[in-house]
């Protein structure tokens, strides 16, 4: 039978935790706070990269590539940004080891090989593009740049955890400058807006557009856009970010430009990111205590086919039926494997499929032929259905639609169903400790109760939705007065 | 007119230093020996990463991904490989930074986050990933593992070069696990094979497969063999390496596997890479004093139309015959850029697309259209035709698949011209200061007289060719015999 896992309701942390591992998405590694990310991990972020690579492409960015370390003295140019990140940097002091002459066949940090300047590995590339910039633009005919990089970065990290917090991770981040400032905010809400359409039509993650504040902006942006999305144990999880950093980059690297009328000022800058983070929203939307449920559109496995027959008589009647399955189901651009290892039994391939998320299984037996019928489960509901062998292939394309279609609706309407409207402390406090999710209340805008709240509650403001109305209101801590409500939760 | 370039004649290192940074391939960078690769060159990389990443697949590989950092304990545990690469480390020693109290606004390393154990930046990942196998592999049915990386390493050269030698690199590298010898050594092969096919099917540069020299090998490895091309200078570059590893990290790791009888042994292992230092080697395969030459099969850019006009009216008829050519293009998977920008002149336009290697250029201009031509040109031979409109599409695409071979059959007969046999010391001083290229000579099969060669001349055996033929002889040098004749080379 299936590894086991442990269950959500005895316990959300290690269920998520067991299951990152059993389903072979990663693994711990020797290095504190960094994982590997194995096969079937890494063959879903492939896949995920090459959605949003394309997105990316089809709204005129290209990618690039720029160095991982960033000398000190560029690092701490722009405050804000030096000092958001100082405390969990990665820095190499030296670039040499050496036989160490007190223990023969160990190596030692050779002090002779100490860095004249020290090297921080990147946290975040907005510090070395923007030095590189410099270079890249005297002009408006040199501007818009819209440049991607596919990277890893680093930030230290004191409590980790698999996907969702690691010393190391993989993300890509758009670093764009423009000649205006109404350019720059257009291209922070486009780009906000594209993180939105990929978590909703490909992952299948409801997400909330908003703006953060000032308290949880990114260090050195003038404005950070958000999405939020909302895991199964009622906590918030920050899926993906949009900044736009006015001119402070450019200030602090000197990039100038002169304009059509050959007047020089500074640039203006957005920088955005999405990271293997994503990775652990997916699984904490979707996924159930048999495993993985991952959506049609982003599971490296779409279809898995198992036989269940006895000798090679029955083999061969299921064979002369799955392979031209196969082709079909290729042919509509499906991925599918008809997985007739002799080295498990079909009992357990339905678990480990099941514990692996891929969406659809078929299951092919010599008994079911005669009627030329076979077993098709949904993953995501557990229904299993007889269907007939004549039209399968397309019968599987339509319910690929429909679970992708099913899972968004699902997790649409958990979430909907945990926004809730408070009017007073008292509700706040109630609806956070029973019910979870996000409280839509209203705010006085300062930091000082926002940080009350946080010592109080653990809860945070996870944005300002864009779309929150204009209301008379007060605020809940303070009683001030307050025009719009925005979105508290406690959040991973 | 174009951005000038130094010529290959007057001085062939730095025309290769301003064809990168003219052509907009890569840029210097604020850190030491490392690289910006421009969305130009990293185009390039993804095209030439696309068709790798499918031949691994095609023969079973999957990816993955490991930690950038590897901790003391574990770099040093197989002595050689430790020993080989200890010299040229980035090592982390702290994690965070702090205000420096002597520096207003400035930051230093803070001395009380000194990392316990200290941290090497990757120079290379059988380490970290062999420490992580010890976890997956406990029976032979856990073999094979085949898996693969794209990542970046650091390596603290000394003497650095834009994509031939850099600190930080882009690579891909392999890593594989197996039950038997026989097994690891067929990997070992078949990599080398992708490699080769690679460099001459899709980069046309013609390489020769062969086996380092145990001076030349790759630490830690009981075999390494690798691709060796051919530079325009005479220069060789060795372009790819596949290694038999043997069972020396499974003994460093203790990674032992239980067989059918359930006897244990340890795990046989390969690893084989190639990095974006094929750039540089495709860049100095091909390329001119114009600019890059590149193959189609990997240009970023395969065709460029560039309209020749005067007024809206001339412009609006040639817009009518390129737009449907760009369709027809397109739908033949052929990248073409109608480049009708009147930022700049045809010309101008001209020198570019020859900078940046375009395999085709077609010039439509209004005169030309009355009698339904266009000039096609052709960047590697700098050919021009008048072609008809008519069914010009396919004449590009056949052109394409033409422009391919013909650098492949130019690139390799000046490689097959300077594969010279000599017979004695005096000939191999001859044809190395005189003409250049690889030299094929007796060597008596010791390291002394290798290293004494590579004393007097700088050549270094490049490799024993997989296909030399057993024949008696005298070593060039020390006039011991011989059974096999070598390649010797200077080389990148």
């Amino acid at each position: 039978m299936a590894k086991e896992i442990t269950s959500r309701e005895a316990d959300y942390s290690q269920w998520y935790n067991d299951l990152i591992v059993k389903s072979s998405l990663a693994d711990y590694s020797a290095v504190r706070g960094c994982m590997v990310i194995k096969p079937y991990g890494y063959g879903l972020w492939e896949g995920m990269r090459d959605v949003l690579d394309k997105m990316f492409k089809d709204t005129g960015h290209v990618n690039a590539y720029f160095p991982l370390f960033v000398p000190k003295s560029l690092f701490e140019a722009e405050e804000k940004n030096a000092e958001g990140f100082a405390k969990e940097c990665a820095v190499v002091t030296h670039y040499r080891l050496k036989s160490n002459p007190d223990a023969p066949g160990k190596l030692m940090v050779d002090p002779e090989a100490k860095l004249e300047e020290e090297l921080v590995v990147r946290p975040t590339s907005e510090a070395i593009i923007w030095n590189t910039y410099k270079g890249w633009i005297q002009s408006y005919r040199d501007l818009p740049i819209l440049v991607n990089q596919w990277a890893n970065v680093v930030r230290w990290e004191m409590r980790t955890r698999l996907f969702l917090r690691t010393a190391e991770f993989l993300w890509q981040e758009g670093h764009t400058a423009h000649a205006t400032k109404e350019e720059a905010l257009a291209e922070t809400v486009q780009m906000l807006d594209v993180y939105a359409k990929f978590a909703e039509e490909y992952m299948a993650m409801p997400v909330i557009k908003g703006v953060k504040t000032e308290s949880e902006r990114f260090a050195g942006a003038e404005e950070t856009y958000c999405i939020e999305a909302l895991m199964q144990d009622g906590k918030a999880l920050q899926a993906g970010t949009s900044h736009f950093l006015g001119q402070n980059f450019a200030k602090a690297f000197d990039v100038k430009f002169a304009d059509k009328s050959n007047k020089l000022d500074y640039v203006w800058a957005t920088s955005w990111g999405v990271s293997t983070r994503l990775i652990g929203g997916l699984v904490m939307t979707h996924s159930d205590d048999d495993g993985l449920v991952l959506p049609p559109k982003i599971a490296p496995l779409q279809v898995v086919i198992v036989p269940i027959y006895k000798g090679d008589e029955q083999k061969g009647l299921i064979d002369n039926v799955v392979h031209p399955l196969v082709t079909q189901l290729k042919d509509l651009g499906i991925t599918v494997k008809y997985d007739d290892s002799d080295a498990a039994r079909p009992g357990w391939k339905f678990a480990e499929y099941e514990m692996k998320g891929v969406p659809v299984r078929i299951a092919v037996g010599a008994r079911d032929l005669e009627q030329n019928i076979v077993e098709v489960a949904r993953r995501d509901t557990k229904e299993k259905m007889q269907v007939g062998i004549n039209g399968l292939a397309f019968y599987v394309k339509v319910l690929l639609d429909e679970i992708q279609l099913h899972m968004f609706n699902k997790a649409k309407a958990y979430r909907d169903e945990h926004i809730t409207p408070v009017q007073n402390w008292t509700e706040f406090q109630g609806v956070l400790e029973t019910k979870g999710g996000f409280i839509s209340a209203h705010w006085d805008g300062t930091a000082e109760t926002e940080e009350k709240i946080k010592e109080a509650t653990k809860a945070t403001i996870r944005c300002i939705p864009v779309d929150a109305v204009e209301e008379h209101g007060v605020c809940v801590f303070s009683g001030k007065p307050s025009t719009k409500r925005v979105l508290f939760a406690k959040a991973y």
